[in-house]
């Protein structure tokens, strides 16, 4: 079999993720081509030749403009922090590689058009990793809305509560700073809202936005003080999507117990959906079937069950990691179909587009387009 | 005993809730003086001599203006259509009796205030009855958040979704004509989730609304043809509180398999609160106690918790009828004690302020004040 | 309206649920006879006096000897503990009075037999109180049990968890004396599983069971020392059904956090269902419907389920009392239809036979057939 | 590092799931000794080539007489269905091999012993894999309990339901026959329940048990054909602990809805525990904690929890496979150590045992003793 040689940028939590579900996908899932884990670039040569070691590469490296451009690199997987998404990913579609990003796309609205355009002109395969809309009970909602199962859609609503910071002690990681991470809450975690709301519902033509930052200074990571946080703590905003439905996105990280608290419900005109990633399992579904009706809780581990069947029996639940596996199998196949997988770098840009409203939102008190 | 005559006008359904509690109360709780079911008042005389039967009042009636003035009168309560509650409560005000009345206080924000100034000049004892706030778990998320359990305040999530008028064959009732209604889920539910906002965050300084109908038409009542509906089906709104929270409000009538989900989720610098009506026995509680934190369910049945000693024993739960029990208990006992019901009218008027601000908002497309 | 003079019999937890019930049930069903709370007995004259104001009785009595006898009195609701309901059943019998009698029917098997011989040879109207069964789910159950919408039943797993008593320094009460109480965990509380067991499943036709005592020395009430607990802390036992089924019954009082958590499950050939009565609005249901199937939970609240549409709209949910108010309607309608109303003394009889075997077999460590 | 080669014998469910384990054991956690997927065994050569393949072994092998006696095996992984883990773990024994074995030990006591005389005679490594004891909820439970945190215990409640049999046109299996699988629910399913009790409560010292077969014969799997059932479709007992708690266990592959229900709830004098293998993830945990205490769910998923900060962040949640993972991790560490790893071939025995007197019981209608 023809193997596909991959460079992972980044190595850090994304990057482990990543690496596994390159190691993984092969061995659960019939693959025309075998990801072979070549290299991995990481800033501090130590440290990248430790996650070499651990993450099963067969080597590390540095420099990402040099590893972007190898001959015997197929895949380019960037798991960075988002502000060297453009300039990897413009280096790898010159180098005419294929291109798997992580979410956000980019830090700024002009990045990511930057981004979309270089890819789209250099005809590499691209893909942004929105890997929640691969767990098997999202997959499900898609499939049971495009039956008509739902009916026509109405409301949507998108929660993504953390609380990891909700300690004013917690210090001001790159999470915290606008010039490494664009955005606080809202591109970190109300991006997955919004790509789901995307995926499921379709596209948001308005939004008004509400920012808050409730911790304003934290102490610095190397104990030299402290610091600003100038991104936010929690975004907020009403939508109205293209199609005629209307819902709200919210995401925080000061939200105390919610861990992983991704949850979306969606109504339609003849039932109802929602799902929640810390019980990613399962799919709560109603539909209108007489006098006993009533929300039941799907389990979401049948072998007819999107991509459930490559694993365990029924009932054998699968976890976070798995997400990352399903979009990278998408990602193989996709790259041997020459059909382009999605979300790509435009669905990327329009999330951005989106994230770009709801700041202009909450900067003008008005609802604004994306 | 001393005796509470209670004139009740109108007899539907939140006249049987009321007329159920009115009989109750004093069966359960030690009263100051005994209600008496006097009169009900209705417009058909039939329709309200078989109420009184019914619901056990001594007598019927069909006209208010003159239930109202009757000297053998303690308490007026209203608990008609929002159209006819201004004219009943200033009679009822100028006849100085003591005033309960449903809610939404009134169909707008002028008769709202002409309410408000008119029980205040006439000095009598006024409450509008946001049930709700009176559910055990209600009280209990109050009370701890008074003693500081959950920190400062945070994020407020309201939705109240039920799903009656999905069918798009449902007709026209008088809650879908703006006319008598005043609006759609906007004061029939939205109030509700404004009103616990109130009475467990604090003050709304500023709304972002959204309105919309789904159903522009339905059939009539009576058969006669179609009739357009001209009042929301779905109520969505950002807010910021005057204490620095921030959150979101939603209603609807449309959403699938919600038959009374009047749901709350409450975060704090230290803890959270939920709340589901449907599960109204319970209130999720989350506060950081070490590694093994999280929500628990504190079933709110036992004999510490607010009002629930007066009923069965831990575990017993009570239904949807017991928060007007608990709401007359304390109109009651505020009548003989001096100290002003809450929520009063003037509670009725900042919601329907906040309510006003929402259509204004939705109608200018720009957040507006209360 | 022909009045339907009630006697009560005992009127401390039991009797104020009771009596609750019996001012309520006219108000909400209609019916043939208007219920009136005619007499109240207990033995103290000033507890008596106290619980007729309180309850809603016109007069008290001290000696039931009397009340039962008397001519204005239809209706004898015994609600006394269990080792007074033979001598008070009997004299109603014989004064031919109709009986509703307080769950378990008897303290022994002896009691229970000579008590059902009465009732039938008297030929008057006889019931057993367990109220659980008049939960709007668990007539649904019954109802989706009944039209084989789960096909042939295979297994039932009961379980009555309480935590009351799990403080050792917790009195012992009358319910914890065999000689008032009869049994512990077992009369209380698994006859109740045991009641379901046959409604909804079954004759039980052998039973293997266990009692134990965890703490087997109580304060005395009265301060005075300590006392030996010589009743059951807890009663499981294996079940045969005569449709063969199999099953587990459990109960306990000392099951720290389960408040009243009264559940059962049943597995058919085509479906399950599952109910707990601390969210006794809600039937789990699962029916296998394809590749999405899922427990759904049903609100037992619509209009069309059992009692459910005499109360209020969907999702409004209803309480522990109100299980009382339905097992009253229905004793007051087979008094005038004529058919025996259910679970009569021979329905009692028969749980008392299970409970007895239960007793039996914890004795031999054998099988035992009721 | 050196290196720990890996012999597995057997390749479908159990070999899958332990072939991705020692794949990813090394990866997640630090590890003395680097597993070597070597050699994987089975019967027919084209399936053992594929596997070999698929899985991620070296080498593949069709003769297990030979693979558990090479010099280069290190451990002999024992996955095959119950009636070869005797004569393949008396060869691996003799051959001086660590040895992992799939649970249950043995199809019969007399074989369970014979393999634990046979490895503590040799004095190999030997562990039994009941992988759901390390579920990170599970681990907690344990280190809840030895904190002393729910007091002494004294109920014990498991369930393991499934559902994959209630079809009667399911054929008849190799689980399904007594000559291969030893029994049917009881050592498929029971057996981990059993496990878990010992693992958390401790010994078990008497049983009364029950066995039921609903659908006595099933198409055979090679089309020829009908053939009976002559193992037990569901397995019931009660249990006494020798610590004085009291118990219930009940395994069926026949209750509807439920795919994977290996539940058990703990209670003890102060608290109370419950957990469920469809959301392993989660922990309940009940501690009296004054007025408002209430079941509190963990979300078994921060660094400090068992084994799972070596996975990802708090609330990423982990799957199936992850309890082989977590079992590898120990097995290698006690390889290294020197300290027996846990649940050993002797566990095994006394699991062993408790299935026999399951069995022995529910023949003879008594209690028995394991």
């Amino acid at each position: 079999m023809r193997t596909l040689n991959v460079a992972m940028i980044g190595h850090r939590f994304m990057g482990r993720a990543h690496a596994n579900a390159w190691r993984q996908v092969g061995r659960f899932f019939e693959l025309p081509r075998q990801p072979v884990l070549k290299v991995v670039c990481g800033r501090r040569p130590d440290a990248a030749a430790e996650a070499a070691r651990r993450l099963g590469f067969e080597e590390h490296a540095t420099r990402w403009e040099e590893v972007v451009r190898r001959d015997d690199v197929d895949v380019v997987d960037i798991c960075t922090p988002g502000d060297s998404h453009l300039p990897i990913a413009l280096a790898a579609a010159a180098a005419g590689k294929a291109i798997l990003c992580e979410k956000p796309l980019a830090n700024s609205l002009a990045e990511a058009r930057e981004m979309r355009d270089a890819v789209e002109k250099a005809g590499v395969v691209h893909m942004v990793c929105h890997n929640y809309r691969r767990a098997p009970a999202v997959q499900l909602a898609r499939r049971l809305i495009e039956k008509g199962r739902i009916g026509t859609l109405r409301h949507y609503r998108g929660t993504y509560l953390q609380d990891w910071i909700v300690d004013p002690a917690f210090p001001r990681v790159w999470r915290l700073e606008k010039a490494r991470a664009g955005s606080g809450a809202l591109g970190d975690l109300a991006s997955h809202s919004i790509d789901l709301a995307r995926f499921l519902v379709g596209e948001i033509e308005a939004v008004c936005g509400l920012l808050e930052t409730f911790v304003r200074e934290r102490p610095l990571e190397d104990g030299s003080g402290r610091g600003p946080v100038d991104v936010d703590d929690a975004a907020l905003a009403l939508v109205r999507f293209a199609g005629g439905a209307v819902g709200s996105i919210e995401a925080t990280r000061l939200a105390p117990g919610r861990k992983n608290h991704n949850r979306f419900e969606i109504n339609g005109s003849r039932g109802s959906l929602a799902f929640d990633l810390e019980r990613m399992n399962e799919l709560e579904v109603y539909e209108e079937q007489g006098p006993d009706s009533g929300f039941r809780t799907v389990l979401v581990t049948d072998a007819q069950h999107p991509y459930a069947g490559a694993w365990w029996p029924p009932g054998h639940i699968l976890g976070y990691e798995h997400t990352f596996v399903h979009t990278l199998r998408d990602f193989v196949l996709a790259l041997e179909s020459g059909q382009p997988p999605s979300p790509s770098f435009e669905d990327g840009l329009r999330n951005q587009q989106v994230l770009d409203a709801v700041e202009r939102s909450a900067a003008s008190g008005r609802w604004e387009h994306p």
